[in-house]
C-alpha cells in the first residue's frame, strides 16, 4: 500500500509539475505566516478573479493544510485583499494609486500593510490580479520571507506567447511528449480538464497568449476557422481566457480557395478581401476577444502571396485589415527560405533569407501586423548567431520566436535546460541603435517604439503524464516564461525557482540539479556539431547524428568538409555576404577571421582542420577534445542524478533515469560518429591517441 | 474517337505485356499457317487443359482472326493435337513415345507431322502441354517458321518460383508498381480476374510456384494459414493451380504463439510439433496440393529458433516433418545476418554471414527443405560476388533467389534489365567440383544430386495498369521465367523474344530497344556505387544517392571512405577472410589484389585512391570517368528512345519516357553527389576538369 500510494503522490507530482505547494513543515515558517491563510478577499467575479480567488484558495490550503475563509470584499477580517485598484480602497492600508501609474496593464502591487496584519495584492486589471496571485503563492512556495513585503512589478514584454504545433489528428509536429492535449481523432479534445491545467500552468509564469494549432495547417485544420469547429474552440477560447490567455489560431493562406472554393487566394483581389473580412467578422461572433492570425505562409511548401506574385506585406495586411476592427493581430512568420535547393549552389545562403525577404518590406506592414522571427537565421540549433533582422527592422512591429520543444538540442531526451541560450541571444547588442541596442530591448518594443511586440515559443507540452516527457524539460516551460516575464532574471535564480518549486527545498538536490542544468547547454553542444557550424543530424526526426544527412539534400544546411577544411564562408569578400547583414562592429566582428567567437566560427567560416582557435587548439583538436568531453559529461551527470535516488520520488526519479541512458548512448555516438568523421577526412591524430574508430 | 481508341487499344498492350498476339499482317506468312487455326483439338478435360485450350484459342483468334473449330479427341479435322503421351495416339503420326523418355516430367514435343498438315503439342504431363501450348503460340508471335518444326524441350530447373512480397493491407514491400494484385484492407482480393491474369502470364514463361505473402509476415498475415483466410487462399490456389502454378505461404515461425496462444514455438516442443501437424493437416484439406512454407525466420527481427537456443535445421525440420505426408516443402531463407551491427566493429563482417550460420549445418535438414540462397553474399546490389553458399552446401536442397522487383537497381524508374547479371551469377564456375562447377548446374540440383532444387524470384508486379510501372521492367519478369526456364538462352536472345512480342517486328525498333536493355545494367553501375563496394543509397527507401547513408549505420554495410582511400578489406591475411570462403582458384583469385576483377576491387581490398585498375585508370579517375560517363548515357538513352516516338503506341511510349526523366536526374544526383564525395575527401582533381561541385 505504501509503495502505491508514494506512486500517486509522485504520479501527482509529475502531473502539477511547478504547482506543487507542498505542505510547510518548517514550523517557524508556517507559524510566521499561517495568519495569512485564515481569511482572504478577492473582490470581484470575473472568470479571471474567480481564477485568482480558486489558486490562491489551492495554493494556501495545500500548503498551510487549512481552508480559507473567502470574502467578496475588502472585509477587515481578511488577512489578504486581492482586486483591482478599482475595486480596493487603496487609500485605506495607506497606499497611494498615482505611485503605480508607471506600472502596465499587466502589473502588480504586492505590499504588507497594517503591521504586516495584510498583504494588498492589487493591480490595474485583472489580469494583473492574477499574476500578483500567482506571485505570491511562489514566494510562499519557495519560503521567502514576505516581511515588509513590497514588489511593484511589470512584466517586461508585451506579448507572452507559446505556439502548439499541435495537428488535429493527434500528433504534434515535433513533440517528444505524448500526443496532443489540444485534439484528438480530426476533432477538438473533450478533455477540456487537461486544457484548464495547462492553462493554470501558463498563467502562473506569465504567458498571456498562445495559438492552439500547428503552424502548417493540413486539411482538416484549415477549417478550425469554420463553424465546424469554431463552437469547440470557443469551449477552449473561454477556459484560457479565464487565466488571461488569448486565443489565435494558425491559418491557411489559402483558406478562401479551400474553405469556400474560391479561384484564388490573391491578397489584393476583392473577392478575397471580402471573404477574410467575413471570415474574421464570423470568428469574433464565437470568440469576441480573439487574438489573431498565426501565419506561416511562402515557407516549406505552404501556400502564400508569392503564388500571386504579390510579397509578404500584401499577404500580411489582407489579414490585418479584416482584424483591425475588431483588435485582432497578424502574427506573420520570417520563417521564409528557398527549401528546394541546389547543394551545388553556393551562393544561395539560407541564413540570409529571413532578412533578404523582409528588410526591403520594413514600413509597408499595417501596424496591427507583427512579424515573428526565430532567434537564429537557420532554425533553432544549439548554437546559431542572432538574426539579423533584429534590429534590422526599424518600422515595423516584431517578436521573437524561440522553441521550448527541444527539436535540435535533444528532443526532451537528453538534457538541455535552453534558458541560458535564450538569455544569450535577448542580450546580443545589436548596435541597431548604437551601444545598447540589446535584443530584449527590440521585442520589447522599447528601440523603436513598436506598437506590439513580444516573445513567442513553440510549446513543448503533450498529453504525457509529467507534461514534457522528460520530468526536468518542465524547467524550460517554467523557464520559458518566466525570462520573457523579465529578461533580467540570471539562469540561476531561474533555475533554483523552477528546482524548489518542484523538487522541493532540500539544498543539496537543489545545488545539484541547479549545476545540472546550467551545464547540460555547453554539454549537449560539446557532444554534437562543433563551432556554430549545425546540423549534422539525421534528416526528417532530428534526433542523432548523422554528418551528411543534410550535405547533399535541398534544405541549405551544408558544413562543406573536405579533406583540409570545413565551415561555411559567410563573409563579405569571399563568401555569401551574410555577415554584412548586421550592424556595425558585429558585421567586422564576425566577418574577420581574428575576431569572430569561437562557438561561431564555422557558421562564418570555412577554415583549415589546423586552425587555431583563440583557445589556443586547431580545429580537429578542439572537435576530438570537446567529443570525447560531452560524453563524459553526461556519463558525470547520470552519476551526479543517481546520487538524488532517495531523495525524490521514485517516478521522477526513474523517469528522468531512463532519459539519462539514452542521452548517453546518443552522446557516445556523436562523439563517435563525429570523430571518426573527421579523423577519415583530415587524417590528423588525436594528440591524447584516444580512440578513434 | 480515333484517339480514345488509340489509347483504349494500347492501354490493352500495356496490360497484357508479351501476350499480345498481334494480328499476322504479313501475308505470306498468314497464308502459310492460316490452316492450323482451324481446327484444334486438346484431348482430356483438366482444369490445366482447359487453360491451355483457352490460350490457344485466344493466340489463334488474335493472330489469324478466325475462330477455331475445337475437338476434343485428336480427330481427323484438327490441325494442332494436343494432349499428354497417355491420351495422344503418337504411333499414328509416326512418333515414338520410347525416344521421348529423356524428357522430364514439364517436357514436351511440338511436332510437324503428315507433311505439315498437322502439329502435334504433347506432353508427359497436363502442365508440359500447356508449356507446348505456349511455345507453339510464341514461334507464331514471334513469326518463326513451323516448317518441319521439331522441338523437345524441358525446363532446366525444378522449381521456377516467384516471392510475392505483398502485405496484406495492400502494400507491396519493394514494390515499385502500385499496391498487390492480391490484398487490399487486409483482406484477400475479391478482383480473382487479376490474379488470373497474372497467372497467364506466368504459365507463359514457365514459372510453377508462387508465394503469395511477403517473407516479413505480420500480424494480419500470420493468420493466413488459419481458417480466417484459407477458403480464401484456396480460391487463390485454384486459379493457379489451372495455370501449373502450386501455391506456397510465407509463415511467421512464431505463429503457435500468435495463432493460438502457444507458450513457446520451441521446435523441439512436442506441443509445438503437434500444433505444426495438425497446422500443415488444416492446409492440406483446403489446399491438396498446396506447395509448403517459404520462411524467413532468426532475420531481421523476425522470430526464429534461435530464441530458443535452437538452430536453423531444428527450426527447418520442424515445419519439414509436418510437411512431408502430403509433399509439401520448407523454402528456408539464408539471409541470416547480424542487423543490429555495431559499425565501429570492424570484424564482423554481414557478407560472411550466410556461409557461417549455414555451412556447418550442411546435412542437418530432412530432404523436403531447401535453402533459399540469394545471389550475392549481401543483398541483392548492382554488382556482388556470388554467394559462397553455392557449392558450399554438397548435402543441402538448396535454390537461388533473384530480385525481379529492381530495389536496389533503380526502382522501375531507371532502366536496368538484370538477365544480364543474372546469366553472369549463373555462369559463375564455384569450383565446388572442380572446374565445370557452374552455379547453374548448382540449382538445377545436378552437381549434388538434390532432390529438390531451382530458383526463385522476388516478383516486381503491382496493379499498376502495366503490371511493372515502367513498361520495359515487364523485360525483367518475361526474362527471368525465360531464364530459369533455360539459362542457356543468351540475354540478347531472350531481349529479342520479348521486344518482338511486346512491341511487335519492326526491326528499327527491335534493334534499338535491345541495345538499349543490354546497355542498362552497366549504365546503372556506371552512376552508382563503384567498383562492387555495393550500397551508398538513402536509407529506408534506397533509391538515390547518399555515400554515408548506412556508413555509420547497423546494417553492416560499410564503405570505410577515408581520405586516402575506400573499400571493404575481406583478405584472409588482413580482412575478414570473406574471400577464404571460396574454393579455389576462386579463393586466391578475389583474396589477391592484382587478380581480383576491377569490378568487385573494392567489395574485397581497400586500397588507396590512387590505385591502379587493370584497365589502367586509377580508382579515383575510374570513379569520376564513369559518373561522368553513367550520365551521358543516360542523355543517349533518351535520344534513343525519342527516336522511337510513333513506332510505339503513345501511352507505352510516354510510360517510358517519364521514368527516363526521373532516371536522368537520378543518374545526375548520383554522379554529383559521388564525385563531390570522393573529390572533397580525396583531393584529388578530374584529370579531364569535369565539373565537381
Amino acid at each position: 500500500m505504501e509503495v502505491s500510494l508514494k506512486n500517486n503522490v509522485s504520479r501527482q507530482a509529475s502531473y502539477d509539475c511547478w504547482l506543487q505547494y507542498e505542505k510547510i513543515r518548517d514550523h517557524e515558517y508556517y507559524n510566521q505566516y499561517v495568519a495569512y491563510s485564515r481569511g482572504i478577499a478577492v473582490v470581484g467575479d470575473s472568470p479571471i478573479l474567480k481564477s485568482a480567488l480558486d489558486e490562491l484558495e489551492r495554493g494556501l490550503f495545500s500548503m498551510f493544510g487549512q481552508k480559507s475563509t473567502v470574502y467578496n470584499e475588502a472585509a477587515k477580517e481578511a488577512s489578504i485583499i486581492a482586486g483591482t485598484f478599482e475595486s480596493i480602497p487603496l487609500e485605506d492600508y495607506g497606499l497611494n494609486k498615482a505611485s503605480l501609474i508607471n506600472m502596465n496593464e499587466e502589473g502588480y502591487l504586492l505590499k504588507a500593510v497594517k503591521d504586516e496584519e495584510k498583504i494588498i495584492v492589487a493591480a490595474k486589471s485583472d489580469k494583473g490580479v492574477l499574476y500578483a496571485v500567482h506571485h505570491l503563492l511562489r514566494l510562499l512556495q519557495l519560503r521567502e520571507s514576505l516581511k515588509q513585503v513590497n514588489i511593484v512589478e511589470s512584466p517586461k514584454n508585451q506579448l507572452r506567447m507559446l505556439n502548439q504545433w499541435d495537428n488535429m489528428d493527434g500528433s504534434v509536429e515535433r513533440g517528444y511528449s505524448g500526443q496532443s492535449i489540444f485534439y484528438e481523432n480530426h476533432k477538438i479534445t473533450t478533455n477540456l480538464e487537461r486544457i484548464k491545467d495547462y492553462a493554470r500552468l501558463l498563467s502562473s509564469i506569465g504567458i498571456n497568449a498562445i495559438s492552439i494549432n500547428n503552424v502548417n495547417v493540413w486539411k482538416v485544420e484549415t477549417k478550425l476557422i469554420t463553424n465546424d469547429f469554431l463552437p469547440d474552440v470557443a469551449k477552449i477560447a473561454d477556459i484560457l481566457r479565464a487565466y488571461g490567455i488569448k486565443t489565435f489560431l494558425s491559418i491557411n493562406f489559402a483558406s478562401p480557395i479551400e474553405i469556400d472554393g474560391l479561384q484564388t487566394a490573391d491578397p489584393l483581389d476583392p473577392d478575397v478581401k471580402t471573404w477574410w473580412k467575413n471570415k474574421v467578422e464570423e470568428i469574433y461572433r464565437y470568440i469576441p476577444d480573439f487574438g489573431g492570425f498565426v501565419v506561416k505562409a511562402d515557407s516549406e511548401h505552404r501556400p502564400g502571396p508569392f503564388s500571386y506574385d504579390r510579397n509578404h506585406a500584401d499577404g500580411a495586411n489582407l489579414l490585418a485589415e479584416a482584424l483591425e476592427p475588431f483588435g485582432g493581430l497578424v502574427i506573420w512568420r520570417c520563417f521564409v527560405y528557398n527549401c528546394l535547393q541546389d547543394w551545388r549552389d553556393r551562393s544561395t545562403d539560407r541564413a540570409r533569407a529571413a532578412y533578404d525577404h523582409f528588410k526591403p518590406l520594413d514600413g509597408d506592414f499595417l501596424d496591427n501586423v507583427i512579424l515573428q522571427i526565430k532567434n537564429g537565421p537557420m532554425d533553432f540549433q544549439v548554437r546559431e548567431p542572432v538574426s539579423p533582422l533584429f534590429g534590422a527592422l526599424e518600422k515595423t512591429n516584431q517578436m521573437m520566436e524561440f522553441q521550448v520543444a527541444q527539436e535540435y538540442t535533444g528532443q526532451q531526451k537528453d538534457l538541455c535546460f535552453l534558458v541560458p541560450l535564450w538569455k544569450e541571444v535577448l542580450e546580443f547588442d545589436t548596435y541597431a541603435k548604437g551601444e545598447g541596442s540589446k535584443v530584449k530591448n527590440i521585442v520589447n518594443g522599447s528601440l523603436f517604439n513598436d506598437k506590439f511586440s513580444g516573445i513567442c515559443a513553440v510549446s513543448n507540452i503533450g498529453n504525457d503524464e509529467n507534461w514534457t516527457g522528460n520530468t526536468l524539460a518542465q524547467a524550460n516551460l517554467y523557464g520559458y516564461g518566466r525570462l520573457i516575464w523579465n529578461p533580467d532574471l540570471t539562469s540561476e535564480e531561474i533555475a533554483e525557482e523552477w528546482i524548489r518549486s518542484t523538487f522541493g527545498q532540500d539544498p543539496s538536490v537543489v545545488e545539484q540539479i541547479k549545476q545540472m542544468l546550467l551545464d547540460s547547454w555547453s554539454i549537449y553542444e560539446n557532444y554534437t556539431a562543433p563551432l556554430g557550424v549545425g546540423w549534422m543530424v539525421n534528416p526528417h526526426h532530428h534526433y542523432g547524428p548523422n554528418i551528411d544527412g543534410y550535405e547533399y539534400s535541398v534544405w541549405g544546411t551544408y558544413h562543406f568538409a573536405d579533406r583540409d577544411g570545413i565551415g561555411v564562408d559567410r563573409t563579405i569578400e569571399t563568401g555569401t555576404g551574410y555577415a554584412g547583414q548586421y550592424y556595425s562592429p558585429n558585421k567586422e566582428m564576425y566577418n574577420n577571421l581574428e575576431t569572430c567567437p569561437d562557438e561561431l566560427l564555422l557558421f562564418f567560416h570555412h577554415v583549415p582542420y589546423t586552425y587555431k582557435l583563440k583557445s589556443g587548439k586547431t580545429v580537429i583538436q578542439h572537435i576530438y577534445d570537446t567529443h570525447f568531453k560531452g560524453a563524459e559529461q553526461v556519463e558525470e551527470l547520470i552519476e551526479k542524478w543517481n546520487g538524488l535516488r532517495g531523495k525524490i520520488d521514485e517516478i521522477r526519479f526513474v523517469n528522468v533515469s531512463e532519459r539519462f541512458q539514452l542521452q548517453l548512448k546518443n552522446a557516445k555516438e556523436w562523439r563517435d560518429q563525429v570523430n571518426t568523421y573527421f579523423y577519415r577526412k583530415s587524417g590528423i591524430a588525436d594528440e591524447n591517441n584516444r580512440t578513434i574508430y
